[in-house]
């Protein structure tokens, strides 16, 4: 993974330096990087960064972009605007293409433009690559830390371990013949019974059914099963 | 495409109800549904909803979630907190497991709890399902319209339609063939060439190069390939 550092270009807003912290410190990142802001450090920071009060106390504050990306291997922009196939300053990628990133080892800088004007063209073409979010055409203006939320969340997702443990293929198994085993207690459709059996495995795949979760349901069928067989055995 | 409604549950901050229905428009959903929001609506709010005031106008406010989610086919109730494998009341999916959805059809509300303290337990257990953001374990806790930004982004990168025209086959092996050739000018030791040709088709292609950088690159190995050829013209 590399070591990343995240930059915002002249940030106007109090709020938004303060919110920047919060989003860094949710997603795991550690050092922010303030290039000129427009604003000073207050109280209203402080409470927008919320529990990220130790990024926002080490933020290093620089007169300059190139002062910002010093010693980083990539520097990665981002752009709310796209522009035609022909024009490659604004030639972009999405999010989900920055996964492939995570596997690699370096210093990245992610920068973010200012709320007001973003990244002017001279910044841009500073930037080895830049990273467009998809948004509506009517209204493709994002405030800068959702544009963030976005990015830190797209990168912190690639390291995502799962911690649900899936519903074994024996348990599955089980389910599936208790299943069947209820469809002969109920005088199903012969006919319709393979189609049923497969809804019913589906269901579950879909569900991405836990194994707690698939305990439960077997609980549930178990039941289900020892009542209909013993009223079929009252009945004969 | 399902039909969404986007609900707030006792909003207490302006500034994120104005966020919300930014962020709504940044993406394309429209309806957003208020239940007992514990603060007004005020310029602040219409300050941060900057050019999404259609959808702050037409935002519906009701009394109770159950009123909220009346005739809707399925209730998402998003989660900070995680439990445990046993916990089935907040058994979650993550954030890409929606992109299923976006080919149902039907109308699907987006829960989204407060500030303070997301969705109570009898909240939670009227949603179908749950989604959660991986998040740091340091620091779970988002703002509700930067986890809001993260849903529905997911939700509509799942309709992205790609806008950019990848550079052909064609071309493709028309600069691997100028590589190749150059190769030869330059007295690269023959036991490498092999490689080094692969290594500048997976740099083409991790690039994802479009159809008009391709052409630039084409240019510039055009030229070289030339000047290259002439050299080695005038010496024999």
């Amino acid at each position: 993974m590399p070591y990343f550092r995240v930059i915002l270009v002249e940030p106007l807003y109090e709020i938004n330096i303060g919110f920047a912290c919060r989003i860094m410190k949710n997603f795991g990142f550690k050092e922010l990087c303030l290039v000129r802001p427009r604003t000073p450090i207050t109280e209203v920071t402080r409470i927008f960064a919320a529990k990220a009060h130790d990024i926002l106390a080490s933020a290093i504050i620089v007169d300059s972009l190139e002062e910002a990306v010093k010693g980083f291997d990539l520097k990665i922009g981002t752009t709310g605007k796209l522009a035609g196939p022909r024009n490659i300053l604004r030639s972009v990628v999405f999010p989900w293409h920055l996964h492939e990133l995570m596997k690699c080892e370096g210093k990245v800088a992610l920068i973010f433009g200012r709320e007001d004007i973003g990244l002017t063209n001279q910044e841009l073409s500073m930037c080895d690559v830049l990273v467009n979010i998809p948004t509506s055409e009517e209204y493709p203006v994002m405030n800068v830390t959702h544009a963030m939320a976005v990015i830190l969340y797209e990168l912190s997702k690639a390291y995502t371990r799962p911690k649900t443990k899936l519903a074994s293929a024996k348990l599955r198994e089980v389910a599936l013949k208790y299943f069947s085993d209820i469809l002969n207690f109920i005088d199903f459709p012969k006919e319709k019974e393979p189609k049923a059996k497969l809804a019913f495995k589906r269901i579950l795949g879909k569900a991405f059914i836990s194994q707690k979760e698939m305990q439960i349901l077997l609980a549930f069928l178990h039941k289900v099963h020892l009542r209909l067989s013993s009223h079929v055995t009252r009945k004969s």
